[in-house]
């Protein structure tokens, strides 16, 4: 489904956020006060505008109101940031989500009205913390603070061994949910399926067991 | 196992890094050219100094040889950015990791020998288009550039059915692989397993398979 | 009742409210980020001190949850102004007046939590184009958007004539509830009470009648 | 009757008085050296322009001899405040009010002319600290140094009495001039009157006793 | 007779003042806010202190009421120039001579009351036009707007001749008052006095009658 | 005889000079960089022009080497002083008067061929110091370092003496050459004449003996 | 043979290079950002141009793969001047050669693809150092960091002396290659050959035996 | 011999000078305003102090005169570069080397009396702009503006060939002085003596007949 989106500040983050919900095939008017970002994103945009989003009739002349949902990606001016934010639950735009610097700056965000808060430097900061703290981590999805989905490199001592021979439900606690070799995706793996190096794990486990399971395998 | 790290530049990306790898486990050295950003930083990196780390001789002080993996998450200035990664792959750190602020940028961290660059914002905000794309889409790991794990939000539509009735493989081509109801994780669910209004579904398909379930039970 | 009050922000309209409180009885700790300004009120204020109340820590070692009251008097910094309200209801001061730059600098500081937001260059811009557009009026009370208190000078072409000849309820409508004469002030007065130049009126009335009475006896 | 008035300076205290004075129905020439600040005011005050008003030439040119009384309103800088007053002076204009960031400046601004200085944020400074002293002020009207007009919230305490039974003349010395309730004024009040919580008193006395009456009903 | 003098500012100006009074005999007190300059000053004025003299409370430290005379050479700053001569005068300094940089500043620092008012900048470009405007002015004094006393040098065309040759009071109106020649100065010219190359002439007459004898022995 | 003058630098001494120069009847082309400065000029020089002249090329298009005389009054930008100045006698600019900070910009000035330099904030400030060092000095012409030329009101301590009373040559050395008595000059004073309250007198002596004659009279 | 260059960075280094290479018959694209240096160099360079080269745009836009050869001569911008240097090398220009303000910078360039890196500042530096370490030295060319060829002056205590008569190659191991009188340059001159006063010799040696000829004929 | 040299500036030309002089033996007092960039050549050059040479007492107190020969190589402030070199001729310093950074600064230091001017980056300019416009030249010493000594690589074209079969004075005028193969250099070739590829040529000639040679041997 097509949907109308909005999104103010196109620094890094704003492009980014822009050129990918383009590249799924939503709509997205693009705004900054910088002319030179706006032109950047003149091709990549369905619309691309400069106007400074933190007045308001200059918001109820872009129409904010038909948009189904607003990102404010305004980079360094907080006071920006905020009368920006505030002024677009005020002409009723139905979602709003806003990038915070820090944790002041997201709880003021949410008091006026936010939907949604974003800290992506923040983020990253934590997804590569934790990648670069194992080093078989490619990516995860956290489930709740103590259970996470990961997606791992084999580790080579696991070479040539069934599941059965791992056994690693019963030796860690955790289950492989499904085994990526090359191209493909083997959603269903059973006991007599042999793991090689190169091949991508996808676990579900607690942090404790997969911990365990890497140092076993280390 | 505990890894030694050095990460300079504190701003919000190099602060949380340095908080997540302390809390997983690891030492790390903190390290910015400003003495306000370092004492926020004093008591929960293992140091905290202030020093100018595009400065050869200062490194060297540091001791950066010391280090398995250094951190260069320094913000905006990219002259100091790049001097600084040479200085670290000159000074033999096995592994340097660097952020970019652009492509231009991270080209030439590249070439003077970087092992690993990576783009916070830009990241962030796929990640943040992806959601947005999807209304039931909560988090997710690219296995490939066609394929994904997803973390989605039970569709209302869905509730009351067992998996047996859905029948997703048949239907749409993409599995099922956990439910998630509360804080318990369903890791082998049964086709009469029923599934429920606020369950989390973590499912492996194609971007498309996965698209049709959404506007199917939309 | 003696008060506790702690003032932020001691620019003009901080000083003045600093200095009135402490002439009314009340203990003040004013604060401000600037040290010369902190030292200007050194000898004013009950304790005045340096600090810059945007950082959380900072407000808690001023101890600020034992104040009944905090008055945000930042000047420029809208940014600055705003966490600092955030802060200090976070902190459970029972009252919060701020100071507003504009309406919606207004606005976020309400739905932040502040209890009192104020406006005075805005509202003494009022007070002083309410003056000037009369020839007599010296101050007023707004009792509602339409009725006054006002306090004019008595227009000469009233001098020697009584207020039984004026009959100013019975042809304007408005009321003369005293009478001020050098530095008596005659609070019920009586018909036959003569009115001179250089008295003082104390009227009630709505806009309309006074400003008829106004023109009468221009 | 209808003034002309010239405003010079259109920061947040001469927008102010710009507004109220055309809604007063006067006609005001509102001018600051800032474009932006003028295109504001273009639809408010009756003419609007942009133009430097410390410059001799500039003044003339704006007829400004022909108003009847000009207001300058410049914020922050003091020598283009001074030099303004002076050469408005020069020119002849009958009334000029010139308002003063601090004592001194107030001070020249009298040697070099104007009629009237004005300190917006002293005076509204001082206007909160002498509400906030007591908890049920809400205006007043200064009479006297000693002695003022208030527009007080009755306190609960009164619930229910009347005037016979308060006899607040005999035990306090103050008057009690009106008493409002809801959209009502009683501009003559009688002894068997009752007060409510919710009325509002204006009330003529020294302040020591409305002090007193204060502390007795708190 | 030995005075008292204090100098604020220490630019160009206010340096040669206190340099050349210090040579005259008088004891003076040399102020300014920039201490590089207050140094330069220290071996040659009687004091020389860094301070701000714009601030009351210093200039009471001062003592300035002690001094007979006040010179307030500030430079660039408009306001501080003010600021400081109201001081002076409001603290009862019998003199205040203060240099302006313009006709507005001068006007201003004598309506606020500056004894004297000075323009170096100006008086100097009308000496040096008046030496370029002749090809043997030396120097001049201004005896009423169109009488000069003037000293020149004596045109080559008079070598050889006698007063009483030239006869210069009946042809041209004006008259030598002295004929200096080397060293020695010939206070009571007479007729049979002989004019030679070199000589340097003081005479007095209207503008008129010296450019007449200008031309003519040109 | 009228000439040909260029100054360049319209500060408050350019434009003295050339505004004299304009009055004496010779022509000036006034040159500055900044638009504002010429335009306030435009009246008044012959001609008046914006252009940059430590630019060979634009002087050149000025034709410089067609004027009789070049003033560089060029204020703070010492560079800018020397580089026009330099290139003004390159093109060959008959005369060239420089105005001079501070001695070395000076001594610059002479050494790459500057015919005359200035010091106008210094020499002011000497002139000034002379006259505040006397009671009755107005004016002086320095004849030789230790001889001047000097115009001192008549101290009212010889009120109604004639000069032969006086005997001024005998007692102290110098010699009264002229009395101006309101407009009227008498150049050749008999020993007879009477000095009045008010007369202003023109005398010629040694430093010493004016002083000797100044403390005699106080 | 006629080559194509671009030099990119119009200061005082790059402006050098290209008037040398259009003298010695080259085409030069002469592009800087600042529009001033680009107008400088129009009547000189075969092309000028105003453009920013850290643009990948931009340099496609200029064909700059059609240069045989590049010089990036970017003055204090580190960062420009290595996006610019990468971009080049990206575009597949053969050579490119980079000015380095130090090593740092110099290895940055050379990582990322500069053929020729030069230190002009570092280098003039060198060559002057050598000059004044010697009474008579002109010029010299290293041929090793131990052996030279140098253009001395002949000292004057050789005048006079045939080449038999110093006999150089036996008593200090070096070799005269030529001797330079007035415009006359004798590339192969006899034992019987005379040296004068003001002679210039091309002699090739080691830096010692130079240095030993030097102090014995000093 | 060892000489006293004094290096006032100390960028990458002034400190490459240092260390050059130093290595040759000399001693050396580098001097800047800068103390960062003093202490980087602490270490190097035999004394470094931070000091403004552009204030006399300044230089007095280094005891300029003591030194042989002073190096001005202050970079961008033209003023100072100035007042600097007349300071050190004021001050007897017998030879002053000042770098300028364009004609008109040149003729400047020249005028005012430095011994020597030199332009680092439009010389080096020129040396690069020699060796880019042949694909042979190593470097050369020019001997006058039309004839060179020029050390080139041997073209390939020449390679097994005697100097008699090349017979490079008759063909093109110019002489070949000496070759140079691997370390060894033949000072004194003879006609039977092989040029081989990898050699190189010292070779004395006018500009005309070495290209000649370059075009023929390309």
């Amino acid at each position: 489904m097509k949907k109308q989106f909005i999104v103010i500040g196109l620094g890094r983050f704003g492009t980014s956020v822009t050129k990918k919900l383009v590249e799924n095939g939503h709509e997205v008017l693009a705004v900054d006060k910088d002319e030179h970002l706006v032109q950047e994103l003149a091709n990549i945009a369905t619309h691309a505008l400069q106007a400074d989003c933190s007045d308001e009739s200059v918001l109820n002349e872009l129409g904010v109101s038909n948009f189904s949902h607003a990102i404010v990606a305004i980079g360094d001016d907080i006071q920006s940031s905020i009368l920006t934010t505030l002024l677009l639950k005020e002409l009723k735009v139905p979602k709003v989500t806003a990038k915070a610097k820090n944790e002041m700056h997201g709880k003021v965000l949410q008091k006026i009205g936010a939907d949604q808060v974003v800290y992506p430097e923040r983020d990253m900061g934590i997804r590569l913390a934790r990648q670069l703290s194992s080093d078989n981590l490619i990516d995860y999805i956290e489930l709740s603070p103590d259970y996470n989905l990961v997606e791992i490199l084999a580790p080579p001592t696991m070479n040539g061994k069934s599941l059965k021979q791992l056994d690693i439900r019963a030796n860690f606690g955790c289950t492989i949910m499904a085994i990526k070799t090359g191209h493909k995706i083997n959603v269903s793996p059973r006991a007599e399926d042999i793991i090689h190096t190169g091949d991508i794990l996808l676990m579900i486990g607690s942090n404790q067991e997969i911990l365990n399971l890497e140092n076993e395998y280390e």
